[in-house]
C-alpha cells in the first residue's frame, strides 16, 4: 500500500507563490480579514495530519472490507465511522459553511485544498463529507429560513450527513426521463415515490440522519427537464424541537457492487411515498441543483488529481527500491546486484508523466477554486463576470482531464510496479479501480467534451474561449523578454493560433452538420486541456525561474519544477497535434456505419 | 454480462481471404494434405460452439468466485473443472502437438484463432490450457526421448496440464538475478530448492498430475543470465510405468490476491528439494525457453485482441439498447423518450475505436501466426528466414501494442456504459481488471519496447525495420493504380520515408547516448504499431474493395470494413505524430531530474 504523504510544499507552492492568495484575498471584503497564508498553512497541516494518520490507514481495509447492507442498515468499513467522528471534531465539516448557522465562511479554495487529500489519502471514505456539502450547499442557497435552521446547522457540525438523489437505472447523463414522483400532502409536504440508484453515502453508520435532496416530478409538471423539482428528504423525520423522530419512507434496497472505491455504500433508494419538502421553485429543480455544479465538477476534478498524485508517490517509492536490469548507459549502483529501476528512462517517463499530470491538475484545480470564490464572494462585477466565463470555461476541461489523466497516471502507477502493481497488497491496482469512477459520474468526459464545445464555445460565439486566449495572450506580453520562457512562450502563441482557428473551422462544419460537433468535442477537448496545461506549466516554470534569481534554500525543488515544465512541453503536449488532426477530418467516417452494420 | 460471441465472420476474412492460408499451406509440406478452407471452419465452429456455450457461462462467476486455497490443494471455480474435460474431450490440447505422441499436428495459425475465442469468452480459464502448451512444447523441443515418452502424451492428451517457472520476487523482468537452485542427486536426477512466484495455473484441480517447467541455477553455474538451467519437475512424481505415485516436494503456499483473473490459480510455489530433471544443456535455460518467446508473446498478443472484442461486443449491445438524449441532428427514434446512445458520434467514435483495435489486431496476431508455421515448417530456408525475421520485428509490437489496445478498447467499454459500466453485474469493468495484467507479464510494454529498437532494430542495423518497410513498399507498388486506396497509400509512403527516418535520428542519437534508446523507446513502439496497423488496415480495404467489384452477397461486410479502414486512418492513425515529436525532443528532459528530486 502507497504511503500517502501530504505533498504540502506543492500545495503551498501553488497556493501562495503561483496564486498568491493571501494578495488576491486581500481584495475580497469577505476573506479580508481572515485569510492569511498562516491561517491556510495551519488548517493544511492539521489536515496533512489527519489523512496520513487516520485516513490513509483504512483506506486498503476499506477497499477490501466493503460496505454492509443488513436489512436496510450500511455499516461502513472498519475505522470509517471514527475517522468521520474524528473529522467533525476537527471543524472539517464546516469549513465554508455559513457562520450563521455554525460555518466558518472559509475559501472553497481552501476546502479544495484539502479535499485533495482527503481523496489521495482516502477516495472512497471522503466521498461521505463531499456529498453532505452538496445537500449543505444546495440547502443554504435555495432553502428557506425553516428549511436552514431545520436542517442546516447540524449537517454543518457534521451530526447529519446529506446526499445528492440524481440518477435512475434509465436516467444518467438524461435526468430529463426521470420518473420519481411528489405528490403534495395536505400538510404542504410532498409524497416522494420512485427509485434512486448509485446514491453516493446514500445509507450509511457514519451520521444520526440523512439529508437526501432529491430530484422528482410534481403532478402535471412538464415532460423533460423542464418539470423537475427539488426536495429535501430526510432519512428521519423530524419533531418539533428539529431532533429525530420516525423513520422516513426511504430505505436502501441494495449496495451497488462496483469495480472501486468499495468503502463507500452506493445505494439503490426506494422511496416510498416519503415526506420531501420543496426546495427552491417548482419545475426549477435541475437549475437549483446545477447552480453548484461548477463546484462539484471541480471536486470530482480533484479526485482525478489525488490518484495522480498517490499513485506517483507509490510508484516513485517503488522505482526507488526495485533492482533489476543495469541502465543502457552502464551500471549506476555497482555495488549492488542490479540498478533500481529509476535509473531506467521509460519508467522515469511515466513518474514524469505522473509527477506533470499531478502538479498540473493542482495548478488548476486550485485556480478555478479561486475563481468561485471571487464569483461567490467580490464586490467588483467585472472581476466577477471575468471568473464565472472563466469557470464557465475551464469546468469541463478540469473535471474531464484531471480524471482521465488521473486513470492514466494510475495506470502508470500500476506499469511501474510490473507484475506486482497486478496484486492487491500492493495497493496499485486500487487507485485505478477507485479512479475509474471519475470519468464517468458528475457527467462523463464525453458529457464534459459536448458542454465545452457546444454549450460553452459554440453558444458564446467563441468568447468565452477568447477570455482564456487572452489570459495566454496576456502572460506572454508580460514574459516576452524571459529567455528562459521563450521556447514555452513560442509553443504557447502557436498553440493559441491553433486553437482559434480550429474552433473557426468546426463552427463552420457545425452550421452545415451538427454531428461534427459530437464527433469532434472529445478531441476538442483533450487538444483545449494540453493548452491549458501548457499555459499553467509555463507560469509555474516563470514562478520558479523567478524564485531562482533570488537567493532560495529551495532550489532544488524550483528547479524540478523547470524540468517537470520541459518534460510536458516536450513529452505530453505534443499530443495536441494527433487531437488536431483528428479534429480535422470531421465527422464521415464516424457517421457513416449503419447501427446494423457494426458487426456481422 | 456481455454475451460472447465467437466472430467468426471476421475471423474468415482474415484466415481466408486476407491471408489466403489455404493456399499458402498448400506450400507447406507439413500441412499439404491436412488443411484446407473447410477443415479450418468446422474447427472454428466446434471451438465457437464450446466458448459461446461453456466457456462464456462461467466467466462472470469464475471472477466473483475466484480460487479457493486449502492445505496446498486448490479448487477452481464451478463448472472449470468440467468445461477443461470438455475442452479435452474435443481434443483441443492435441491441436499443435506432434502426432507422434498423439498430436494432431495442426497449424499454429488455427490455434491461434482458436485461443482467440477461448480468451475472448473467459480468459482466466483459457490460461490453463494456454500455460499447459508452453510446457509441452518446451518438451517436444527440448526433451530427451525419455523426457518426451514419460511426460509429451498425457501433457497433449490434456490429463496432465503444464506451468511455466519462471519469477521470482525480486525477479521479473530482469531473469539474471533468480535463485532458485538445483542440485544433483545421485539417480541423476536434481533437487530443486526456490521460491517461484507468478506461477500462473501453478496448482488446481483440472488435471491429475501437473509438470512445472521451472528456471533453476545449478551449483557453480555463471552468475546472471547464462547461469540459469531448465528442469522438468512434477507435482507427482512417477512409477516406472510412468504413472502418478507420490507427491513431489513442490506445494503451493498462497494463491496471489489479484486485479482481475481471478478464476486463474496465480501461485507462490515452494520447491523444497524437489525432485526435477534437467531438460535441455546446462545453463542455457534461458534460451530454451526463449525458443517459443515469440509464440508465447502472439498468444498474450490474442488476449489483447479478445479484450477489445469482447469489451466491443458488450459496448455495442448496451448502445443499441440505452436510451439518452437525442442525436444533434434531430431525433432518430421520435417514437421513443430519447434515442439510442449509438447515434452519438462520441459513442460511435468509441466503437469505431474498438473495432479497429480488435480487427486490426486480428488481422496481425494471424499475420505473425501464419509466418510462425512458415518458419517451423517450410522447407524454404530463404521463405523461412524473411518470416523469421518478420516475427522477430514484429513479435514486440504485436505483444505490446494488441495488449495496450485491448486496455483502451476495455476502457471504452466501460465509459459506453456510463455509471453502469463501474458496476460489477454488467462485467464490462471485470474485462478492464482481466486485461491489466496482459501489458505486464510476457515481457511489459517498456520491455517489449526495448526488444522492438536496441534488439531488434538497431542490432540488426535496420534491417529487420526495412524488412517491413519492403512489405509495406511492395502493396503500395501493387496497389498504385486502384483509386479507392489512393489516400491510404499515399499516407502510408509518407510514414514509411518517416519511419526511416526517425530510425535513422535515434540510432545517431544512441551513439552519444544510449540513454536515448530507452528515452524514446515506448513512443517509437507506439510509432511503429500504428505504421504497421495502417498497413494491414490498407491491406484489408483492398481485399474488401476487391470483393465489392465482384458479385457478393456479403455488402455490407466489405463496406462495413472500409469504413473502419477508414476509421484507423482519419481518427487514430495520427497518433503516430505525437509520437513522433515526443521521439524528436530526446532523453534530456526524462534524464535530468536527480533522483532524489523527484518529490520534496
Amino acid at each position: 500500500m502507497p504511503l500517502y504523504k501530504a505533498p504540502l510544499r506543492d500545495m503551498q507552492f501553488v497556493l501562495h507563490e503561483m496564486l498568491q492568495t493571501e494578495e488576491n484575498y486581500q481584495k475580497l471584503p469577505k476573506y479580508q480579514e481572515t485569510v492569511s497564508r498562516e491561517l491556510i498553512n495551519q488548517y493544511l497541516d492539521v489536515a496533512a495530519d489527519f489523512c496520513e494518520n487516520e485516513l490513509a490507514p483504512i483506506n486498503q481495509n476499506g477497499d477490501q472490507e466493503g460496505c454492509h447492507l443488513n436489512q436496510g442498515v450500511v455499516t461502513t468499513p472498519a475505522g470509517f465511522k471514527q475517522a468521520y467522528h474524528k473529522y467533525t471534531e476537527l471543524g472539517f465539516t464546516s469549513l465554508t459553511a455559513d457562520p450563521e448557522y455554525g460555518g466558518q465562511g472559509l475559501p472553497t479554495l481552501l476546502r479544495i485544498a484539502i479535499s485533495e487529500m482527503l481523496c489521495g489519502s482516502n477516495w472512497a471514505w471522503a466521498m461521505y463529507p463531499g456529498l453532505s456539502h452538496g445537500a449543505m450547499r444546495t440547502i443554504e442557497h435555495h432553502g428557506t429560513t425553516v428549511q436552514k435552521q431545520q436542517f442546516l446547522s447540524k449537517l454543518i457540525s457534521g451530526v447529519w450527513t446529506g446526499t445528492m438523489c440524481l440518477t435512475e437505472s434509465h436516467a444518467g447523463s438524461d435526468l430529463g426521463l426521470i420518473r420519481t414522483k411528489a405528490e403534495p400532502n395536505p400538510d404542504g409536504s410532498y409524497a416522494i415515490t420512485g427509485e434512486k440508484i448509485f446514491i453516493s453515502a446514500g445509507e450509511h453508520d457514519l451520521s444520526e440522519n440523512i439529508i437526501h435532496i432529491v430530484l422528482a416530478r410534481l403532478p402535471q409538471a412538464p415532460a423533460g427537464t423542464k418539470g423537475i423539482s427539488l426536495f429535501i428528504v430526510p432519512k428521519y423525520n423530524l419533531n418539533d424541537a428539529g431532533d429525530c423522530q420516525d423513520r422516513n419512507k426511504v430505505i436502501c434496497s441494495a449496495i451497488e457492487h462496483k469495480m472501486g472505491i468499495h468503502g463507500n455504500a452506493t445505494c439503490v433508494l426506494n422511496f416510498d411515498g416519503a415526506k420531501g419538502y420543496l426546495i427552491g421553485p417548482e419545475n426549477r429543480g435541475l437549475n437549483c441543483m446545477f447552480t453548484f455544479m461548477n463546484t462539484a465538477r471541480i471536486g470530482t476534478a480533484v479526485q482525478g488529481l489525488a490518484a495522480s498524485e498517490i499513485s506517483f508517490q507509490g510508484a516513485l517509492s517503488y522505482a526507488k527500491e526495485r533492482l533489476a536490469m543495469r541502465a543502457l548507459s552502464g551500471a549506476k549502483y555497482p555495488d549492488k546486484n542490479a540498478d533500481p529501476i529509476i535509473v531506467h528512462p521509460a519508467v522515469r517517463s511515466m513518474l514524469m508523466t505522473q509527477k506533470a499530470f499531478s502538479e498540473g491538475g493542482r495548478a488548476l484545480a486550485y485556480f478555478l477554486a479561486q475563481h468561485v470564490d471571487i464569483v461567490e464572494t467580490s464586490n467588483d462585477p467585472e472581476q466577477q463576470k471575468i471568473s464565472d466565463e472563466l469557470l464557465a470555461f475551464l469546468t469541463p476541461i478540469a473535471k474531464a482531464f484531471l480524471t482521465e489523466s488521473g486513470n492514466e497516471a494510475a495506470k502508470h502507477g500500476v506499469q511501474i510496479f510490473g507484475g506486482h502493481g497486478f496484486i492487491v497488497e500492493h495497493g496499485m491496482e486500487q487507485i485505478v479501480r477507485d479512479a475509474r469512477i471519475s470519468t464517468l459520474y458528475e457527467g462523463t468526459t464525453e458529457i464534459q467534451s459536448l458542454d465545452l464545445l457546444a454549450r460553452k464555445v459554440l453558444k458564446s460565439e467563441g468568447k468565452l474561449l477568447k477570455n482564456m486566449t487572452d489570459l495566454i495572450e496576456q502572460f506572454i506580453t508580460a514574459n516576452q523578454s524571459n529567455v528562459v520562457l521563450a521556447a514555452y512562450l513560442e509553443k504557447l502563441t502557436e498553440l493559441k493560433q491553433q486553437w482559434l482557428s480550429i474552433t473557426d473551422n468546426v463552427a463552420k462544419k457545425a452550421q452545415q452538420n451538427p454531428e461534427e460537433i459530437g464527433a469532434v468535442s472529445v478531441d476538442y477537448l483533450y487538444f483545449s486541456s494540453y493548452v491549458v496545461f501548457a499555459y499553467l506549466w509555463a507560469r509555474m516554470a516563470q514562478v520558479a525561474h523567478e524564485k531562482l534569481s533570488q537567493a532560495t534554500q529551495d532550489e532544488k525543488f524550483y528547479q524540478a519544477k523547470l524540468t517537470t515544465a520541459k518534460f510536458f512541453f516536450q513529452k505530453l503536449l505534443h499530443r495536441t497535434q494527433s487531437h488536431a488532426a483528428a479534429i480535422a477530418s470531421g465527422a464521415e467516417a464516424v457517421m457513416e456505419l449503419e447501427q446494423d452494420d457494426f458487426a456481422f
